[in-house]
This record gives structure tokens, sequence and C-alpha cells, in this order.
């Protein structure tokens, strides 16, 4: 019966095909005891090979040596061959700054890989079971995830990792043990948090099943596998859309803000984070605060704001898109002065525009057509020569409602920072004539007085 | 804090809107008493008007009426319109055969109407806390749940029914009563589910802050609230290819395979919910093992499947779509049988077909084209009259490798059930000369021997 389930998940998620060379992970405990017993009866079946690998890890030491004493007289019995590996775990953790549990994982993945180059294997088959995939799901909704912590331990991952028995309750698998004879060894040091996952399975879900639910189990893991359906789908859209939405530059994402503000918020929450992979190549450290602060600066309100998360990524909001990098932006300064001829035109290079002016009297200027693109002035109010430059910190000009900074004048005219040196600031000795075309002076307009008029015109280059 | 959390929450899920008129639910327990002093402060602000209503559900005689004067107390010194309704519940729920838990919740939203048409109010506002969602998530997990159960309960319902305090923990609820001296009742019969909610609260929860997170209600909260977007997008994607891809008629549903096939699973399940949904007005009853059973539907190998699901719901594999029914759907037979001339015409109008009939020397035959809409026959071999009639049970036809069944020759030629009766079945005296234009009998081949021809053609009205 168990053999049935385990050959229908392997047939469900398309596990093994035919041809497979498989490492498999042998601890000696009943999980990994059974799924080595499974994989030998479905050797000719599916035509494939399988090397046993384990880890010597030494942490209690006469425990482990009867351990690999154990899979080693198994191996024999089952004409398996089996790569073992001895390495004091307990230093190397001590010397790396790991907990035994990172470190026992790392080398023991190490390892399976080592032994899968070996012996030219394509798949790693490890142990887990039903219960692990409840215990795992519940520690997640404890410790808090998402639609993907849902999901769950995969059936495969990266076409390598494979877990052929993870639909299988634990209590069937002692069983199929008992009635081979397979007599493996109790697993007194389960390396993967010892305290927490035990808890979960001697205390949690026997409380849950006493309590609420006799299969909770079952209900936990149909929820997940179900979730996993969901989860797909979504990363899938989601993908797609990261694809259509983002410039992907190196070191930098440019998200388009046109296609980007109509999207769902779940799929911008995933774009988001698919940008941060991109340049991080893992999303470590980046919380759903991190995210909802930039999920915010999509208002128009925010153009030109940055903000820094963890990990030295900043994030910047230009007029039509929000730049995701790991470096930050400089951007520097245009500087330009030139001195203005009253009947003529200059050009300025540096932002690629021509200046034209013309002096004229009253009467021919108001036979002359408006022209939008040109402001006038009073010519006789001018004093001194006449200057173009970028603007200066301190600059002013007086307005009919007094004298305004020409900063606050940019942020009211929502002109983005990194633009604001473009615009063309044009002055006399008294102080600033225009702001580019933007707003002009009160102290040099027409009136009824003016004889002689000054016609400032801006064109593009 | 408590106050302004509330109002973030209202805002944040627009849940009271300027001008709103409210009836709140005010059992006399924390929640709803804190509710009632926070929706009465913000009463100007808002320009809201707040009723409470009270159900004295006569459960436990003494502590009941204890409950009904302490709101109406309440409601005297706080200046709000209170409606109390006396409704022996026990007795009710006796009767209808309901639990306490069902019958009181019933009564209870069944006043609330009321009072909201009586007094021309738009919304309903109940007490639920963090807490209440935390352990509403947490049961649905135990008891097995999909993506739209982890959603927890909802902030507004139908945009009617409003919970402004479920960002609020259950003891910032109590510190806020006591600050402002509201002295709640202590709610000793907590109707919802008392045994399983309270183990939760009191046993499961506690435990699962002092051994893994004591955090876990925010976390589950907020794992509760990220879902919900990844929920919405998911329900919001399918809804459009349901609408796309169902043909919906008078109490069945029609699924065009040839768009739906290419989805997504996640979607697909939720077409079918929804197509059930469409029809049954809701699901229950209907679990995954029935959506499973509809998605197996999908393969060529199942056309003319029927399946039956709990509660009368049809559902019919057919050559191009799946119809949900909750009609079981009985194709009448069409039978005709008519004498076929040697050489000329006959109609059939039950199937609109015309059959022609020409006989022709072999000579004269051998110089005519070859036509692939007719079958021609050895006219010598044909005994007595010709008859062309709809199929018997039993018919069968001499075929190369032997006599075959009509029945399994129609299986094999793929033809729907519902067409089989369509096709005409030409015979002689002694038996079926041909299967329409699809098999020919080999008892009535032209061979070296034939001398006269007879061809038969088949063509539509």
């Amino acid at each position: 019966m168990i053999f049935d389930k385990v050959l229908s998940t392997i047939n469900k998620y398309n596990l093994i095909e035919n041809g497979d060379k498989i490492v498999l992970g042998l601890s000696g405990g009943p999980d990994s005891v059974c799924l080595l017993h499974i994989l030998n009866r479905l050797k000719q079946q599916k035509n494939i090979e399988v090397y046993a690998a384990h880890l010597n890890h030494q942490i209690r030491g006469i425990e482990a040596q009867k351990d690999a004493l154990y899979v080693s007289k198994l191996c024999e019995e089952m004409g398996t061959t089996l790569f073992i590996k001895s390495i004091d775990v307990p230093k190397y953790c001590e010397e790396k700054g790991m907990s035994l549990e990172e470190g026992a994982r790392k080398l023991r993945y190490e390892m399976f890989d080592e032994i899968k180059n070996k012996t030219k294997s394509n798949k790693i088959a490890v142990g887990h079971n039903l219960n692990d995939q409840a215990e795992t799901v519940l520690m997640r909704i404890m410790r808090g995830t998402g639609l993907q912590g849902l999901r769950g331990i995969e059936y495969i991952r990266d076409g390598v990792i494979i877990r052929p028995i993870l639909d299988v309750e634990r209590s069937q698998i002692e069983e199929y043990c008992e009635k081979n004879n397979l007599n493996p060894r109790i697993d007194k040091t389960n390396l993967e948090g010892i305290y927490t996952r035990n808890k979960i399975r001697l205390e949690l879900l026997p409380y849950m099943k006493d309590n609420f639910n006799s299969n909770v189990i079952e209900s936990i893991v149909r929820m997940s596998n179900n979730l996993k359906l969901d989860s797909e789908y979504i990363e899938q859209e989601a993908e797609i859309k990261f694809k259509e939405v983002c410039n992907l530059l190196e070191d930098s994402v440019e998200v388009d803000l046109k296609e980007y503000v109509d999207l769902h918020e779940a799929i911008k929450v995933r774009i988001l984070r698919s940008s941060i992979k991109y340049i991080l190549g893992d999303t470590n450290f980046i919380d759903y605060k991190h995210i909802e602060d930039i999920l915010d600066l999509e208002s128009d309100t925010k153009i030109d704001k940055k903000i820094i998360l963890p990990r030295g990524i900043f994030v910047y909001r230009k007029k039509e898109s929000i730049i995701l990098t790991n470096k930050e932006i400089i951007v520097e300064d245009i500087e330009f002065k030139y001195n203005v001829p009253s009947n003529g035109f200059i050009k300025i290079k540096e932002i690629r525009e021509i200046i034209e002016t013309q002096t004229m009297s009253i009467e021919r200027y108001k036979s002359t057509r408006a022209d939008k693109a040109s402001k006038v002035f009073d010519f006789n109010k001018i004093k001194g020569g006449i200057v173009v430059r970028s603007r200066k910190q301190g600059d002013k000009i007086k307005l009919t409602m007094g004298s305004k900074k020409i900063k606050d004048l940019f942020i009211d005219l929502k002109i983005p920072r990194d633009d604001r040196c473009k615009v063309p600031i044009i002055l006399d000795e008294q102080g600033i004539i225009c702001v580019g075309e933007y707003k002009v002076s009160e102290n040099y307009k027409i009136d009824d007085k003016t004889k002689e008029v000054l016609k400032i015109s801006f064109k593009k280059l």
C-alpha cells in the first residue's frame, strides 16, 4: 500500500525518470531506510541506479559509529553501493560560527553533491515524510510566512532534489520498516531544529489531534498542496509582468510606472521582490515593511524621493519610473554662465538650448503677434549686462505675492530635482529677470510707461 | 493610541463614510463596549449616527438580565439610542434543531437587519478583534481550508457589516475599557463555538506564544492580511476567465473546453466552483475531491462521460465542452426507417440527410472519377430490398477481421453518444451493407467477378 502511494507520488510529480542515477541520503533512520528499500524495489521497473550516502557527523561518538555500522551492513545486504564520509561536525560548526543544524545541513548537501558528481548521478533523494510536511508548514505559520512559505517542502527542487515519501505518514513508514525487518536506527539527534521540531511533533500536533481534528496532519498537508497551485499561478503571472514592466540593467532595475500602477498589489509586491532578487540574488532581510515603503513611492507626491533599504539597496522615485539599485545615483549638477546680448542669440551647449533676444519699440511690439515661447520685459528697467546661468543656492525672484525662493518655485512647479539645474536663469545686475519660461519677475514687467521692450525666446537645440 | 489605530483601520479599508448611519451590535462585553465608545468619539468628525442593538438571548436567565441592564445604563450615559430584543434562544434552537451558536448568530443578524431597516441605517458594526482574527485563522488551518479561508474575518462584508477594531489586540481593548471606566460585562457565554474557541484562546495560543513565537498572533494576522491580497487577485482573475470561458444558461453552465484547457489549474478550480455556485447559489458539500473529478473530465478519453455530484449536480463531458447542470440531460434517440430505391434518392428528414443511389455496369463505373463521398458495392451480392434506418441494439457488421458490434465501432470512431443515432445504417435482407460513410461490409465489396455496381452517396441537406 505504501509502495503504491510512493509510486503514485513519483508519477504525479515526475520525480524519477527512466535511467535516472540517484544518490540517496541515508541517515539510518526509518525514513531514509524505508526510502532505500522502496527505491531498490523500483530499480528494475524504472531502470534506475541507486547510491547511498551517509554522513558520520561524529556528534554523539559511539551512537554515530553505530549508525555508520548499521547502514554499511544494510547496504551490503541490499547490494547498494554506499559512500560514507566522516566529518567532525561540532568542530566545523564551532570554527565557522554556525549552529549544529546549519552546519550539518550544509555539509550533508555538500557531500551529496560530491557523490552525485563522482557517480555521474542526476538526482538526490531525501526522506522527508507527511508529518515533516505538516510540521514545517505549522512552524512557518507560527513564525510568520506568506503564500510561498505555506507551500511547505517541495516534492522536487531544481529538478535535482526529490522527496518520494513526502505523502506517507511517519507511522506507516515505521510499520513498513518493521514488516520488512529493516530495524532502522532511532534517530536520537534529529539535527533539524531539534527543539522546535520535536515540540511540534511530540506536543503541539498531538494536542491538536486530540482537541480539534484527528486528521489535522492531512488537513494541513491538503491545504498546503492546494496553496501550491495558487502560489504557482501568481508567481507565474508575476514573472510575466516583471519582464513586461521592468527594464533590467546591470545592478539595477527600472520599473516603468506607466504599466506598473494599474497592476494588482499582489503582483506589484512580487515585481518589487523580483527586482531586489535580481540585484542581490535573494531577498534576505528585506521585510514586508520595506516593500510597503517602495509601494508608497507610487504617488506623484513622491517624485525625487529616495529610500534606502537594508543591504545597500537604493530606491529612487523618478518622474516616470522607480529605480532600484545597489549603487547610489549621484547626479552631477550642470553648471553654466553666459553673457546675453540684448539683440542676438546665445547657445547654451550644456542644456542644448538657444536663447534669442530682441529689443523693439512698444509700438512695434504691440503690432506683433503674441508668442507663447517668448517672454517680454520693460527694457529700460534692466540695469547693466544680462547674464544667463544655472540656478544657485539662495536664488530668489520677485513675484506678485512677494519674494520667493527659486527652490520652492521648483517644488511648486513639480520640476524633478535632476532637471532643476537645466533651467536657464536670466539676470541683470539687480537680480533675476526670469526663470526659464516658467516665471517672470514682477520688477521687469511692461506697464503704461514702457517705451522699449526686450523679448526673450527659448528654443531647444 | 488604540483610537488612532482604529481610525487608521477605518480609513485603510474605507469602513465608514461621511454621513453613515450605523447599527452597533452591543453584547456588553469589552469588544462591543469599546467599539461603542470609539464610534461615539467619531460622531462629530465623521458626521455619523450610531444606534446600539442588544439581544437578550435568555441563555443564562439572571446573567442575561444583568447584561441588558448594563447596556441600558451605558447607552443612557452615552446618549446612544438602544434597541433591545428579548428572544428565548434556547427554545428557538430546540424547535429549529440548531446549535445554540448557529441559532443565536442567526437571530442576532436578523435583529441587526431589522433595526437597520427601522432606523434607515446603512451599516452594521460588530466588535471582532485581532485575537479573534488569529483564532479564526488557526481554527480553519486545523480543520482544513484554502486561500479564501486563510483570509480570516473580513474588515467589511458586502459593504454593510464593518469590523473597525479588527486590528486591535484583546488586551488593549480591555485596557481601553478600564481607562475609560466602562466596566464591561465579562462574557461568560461566548456563543461562537464556545469549546473550540476557548481552547484556542486559553490553551493553544498561549502555548504557541511560550514555546515558539511570542508574537504568534501578529504573525498569523500578518500572514492572513498578505494572503488577502493574493486571494483577491486570483479571485479577480478567475472571475474574468469564468465569464470568458463559460456560457451561462438557465440552471446550467457550459464550459468551453477550447479556451479552458490551457488555463492554470488554480483558475480552473475556481471556474468550476463558480459554475456550481451559479447553479446552486453556494458550494456547500462540494469538496475538493468532486472538483478533481470534474478536472479529470478534461481528457479526450472522457467524451460522453457523466458524473454526479452531491446536491443533484450532473456534469457531462461533451465533445467540445463540459456541461454542469442540476437537470439530468436525457437525449431522446432519433429513430427512422425508409426503403431505399436502387436508382434514385431518399430524404431522411430526421437527420437532414439525402441518400442517393445509382446502379451502373462495372465498365461504366471504372470510367467515372473516384468520389470520396460515395461508397460502392457489388449490386449482385445484394438480396431483397434496401433499407436505411437508425442503429439498433445488437447491430453488427462484417469487417476484414470478422464481425464487429456497431456499438464498438462507434466507440473506436470516437463518435459521441448523442450523435450515434444520427448515423444512417444501410441494410438488405442479409444484413448491414454499410454504416454511413464510416465503414462498409466485407460481404458486398466489388471484386473480379463484379458485373453491376451500386453507388451510394450521402449528402447533408
